[in-house]
């Protein structure tokens, strides 16, 4: 099984997705300072995968702080902002960075080395149970599609982007396991070809039948009926249902409502922001514009030429047929359907990191 | 001004379209064989412009064979049937051979150097005349164009694609030269990058404010207000409006309806091929997979991958705002309006490419 996310015990390797597929580059982090740095760079990337990945990140910082004498609680708090600040779309760096809070927090006042044993766990906790919940939105998402389906999807949500398995190529695998014939169109996901890059790369490797195209050939494929069915994953998920997602899934969700075609979103709970209402409320990472006018390195548009880089668009909720998470298939209203989730209160940490970067103020976390 | 194609007396110099805009280098073509590859390989591209190299290909067919002691009537012929294979979508190439074949009728059976001259006047009238009729199509269309649009654009229609000035950028143009702020979403328009590449070059010669966006961000441009017009080219239109154009228009068509932002489609007269009833009958090249595979040269996907590649798709009239034409500005029911544009029933030259190409019987040129 493809996982991008290894650790060592004193150290995090990460499979470097800006290398992938040409090399199978392995970078190690030894300080969260490497792990911000190398989120940021996107080396590790998916909304799941920068979670774990930003966790082993505390972890590191803790022990750093033990080796040298200082103090682990505070270094834990130093990592877990230095990591919340790294990227600002997908909600899984910040649930994930909470959770570890949580952890620090009910440690407090223990011994140091008890604390970095128990980080240590939590991390690796959540790197497994990622996988499991991948497979348990595989189980119910390989019920939406029917044998032989064609099925477009869009930047990479494979192993590469999560603990393993993924979420909406988990629903692929999933189905292809059952015995489903499926074939894939991947969206090759202009800037950083998440999709050529990664998500072929991963079909190639389980031998599931895939088609690159480019982003701008959706609409001619589903005007031709060879679309049977949009399956994205997403980095944040508001409380009415609206899907923040890699930049192009909008227009995707768009298209597939013209031409009357499912349009399914899978992601863990952990996606799911409820402290923020609706979509526009979702900060989206604007990127440096070189990463438009550059590809693979070269330039591509003249010097001096000017460019726009958002990393993630917002598909409005009226756009999605149905959100896949580990705990069953969410459909319209929304709203009540994300609300027997059963999101906590996060009291026990104080302010969360999520409240403290969301655009309300706190609510009660219904 | 801006050209691409240049004509010396014994040769045609290409402005290579596929080393811009890292790269000023200019094709030398002395053989038709020359014009061909340049057109099948894309140093020469947007479909006015291919019409007109592939003018001045049969000029330099009937030359070698007179030079060659040759039949420069049979040389003319055979020029054309090569020229005709290069590339199927674009419609101008049809009607540039076709005119050329019009012209070596009318001297059939005079003098061989009488010929060459005729058809060397005739192919470099067809460039004068693009830049006269792209400069018409401006003066019509800057007309919808309010002060301070934000008009976004695909592909390259600038003097790059034509004769000189443009069709969609010769809109751009003629508004921004009447005084109107614009200001142009590039779409870099994948595979080939043209918009990046091209007409982003263009517009910063001309000193008109222009952003470069990956095309999958068209929608989230348009979700947030940003976009006031498409305006776009053609490679042919049918009898009934429909649009074959660069992969993506049609995309860029469906998500301008969504947002109720007017799509304009320009083109000159010769775009419209009346023998086809329907978008549906226009030939979409199938280009080689290797082209979406790799990006500059360089592979983006891992070996083994497969890919699509269509080169264009058709745009159905009911999702086009207006036509802007040298001869006006046609709108819906658009069937009456090119009727009206007066085609004439081309019975000169015995059966025309255009027919001999189209997916209907010939019928009367109505």
């Amino acid at each position: 099984m493809l996982r991008a996310i290894a650790w060592t015990g004193d150290g995090l390797s990460l499979l470097d997705q800006t290398r992938l597929p040409g090399e199978e580059h392995w970078v190690r982090c030894s300080t969260v300072e490497e792990v911000a740095s190398a989120i940021r760079e996107m080396k590790v990337r998916g909304a799941p995968a920068i979670g774990i990945a930003a966790a082993f990140g505390v972890v590191l910082a803790v022990k750093e702080a033990l080796r040298r004498g200082g103090d682990p609680w505070e270094a834990a708090g130093e990592a877990v902002d230095t990591l919340a600040a790294t990227r600002p779309t997908a909600v899984h760096l910040f649930w994930a960075l909470d959770r570890m809070r949580r952890a620090v927090e009910r440690l407090r006042g223990g011994d140091g080395r008890t604390l970095a044993e128990m980080l240590e766990a939590e991390a690796s906790a959540m790197a497994e149970e990622d996988e499991a919940i991948n497979r348990a939105i595989g189980r119910w998402g390989k019920e939406l599609v029917p044998d032989g389906a064609r099925i477009l999807t869009h930047c990479n949500t494979g192993a590469l982007a999560t603990g393993g398995y993924g979420t909406a190529l988990g629903i692929v695998r999933a189905a292809a396991e059952a015995g489903k014939r499926v074939q894939v169109w991947v969206g090759e996901t202009r800037p950083f070809l998440q999709g050529a890059r990664l998500t072929a790369y991963e079909l190639l490797r389980d031998g599931i039948d895939a088609t690159v195209i480019t982003d701008s050939t959706a609409g001619a494929l589903m005007a031709k009926g060879w679309v049977d069915a949009v399956i994205v994953g997403a980095d944040r998920i508001a409380a009415n249902g609206d899907v923040a997602n890699k930049i192009g899934t909008y227009s995707l969700a768009v298209l597939a409502q013209f031409h009357d075609i499912p349009f399914y979103v899978a992601a863990p709970v952990s996606t799911f922001d409820p402290n923020l209402e609706e979509g526009g409320e979702i900060p989206i990472e604007e990127r440096d514009p070189r990463e438009v006018l550059e590809v693979a390195g070269v330039a591509v548009a003249p010097r001096g030429a000017k460019a726009l880089h958002w990393g993630f668009d917002v598909t409005p909720h009226r756009l999605v047929s149905a959100i896949v998470t580990e705990k069953g298939i969410l459909r319209a209203p929304y709203g009540p359907a994300i609300r027997r989730l059963g999101f906590k209160s996060e009291s026990s940490g104080g302010e969360s990191l999520l409240r403290s970067r969301g655009g309300l103020p706190p609510h009660g976390g219904g």
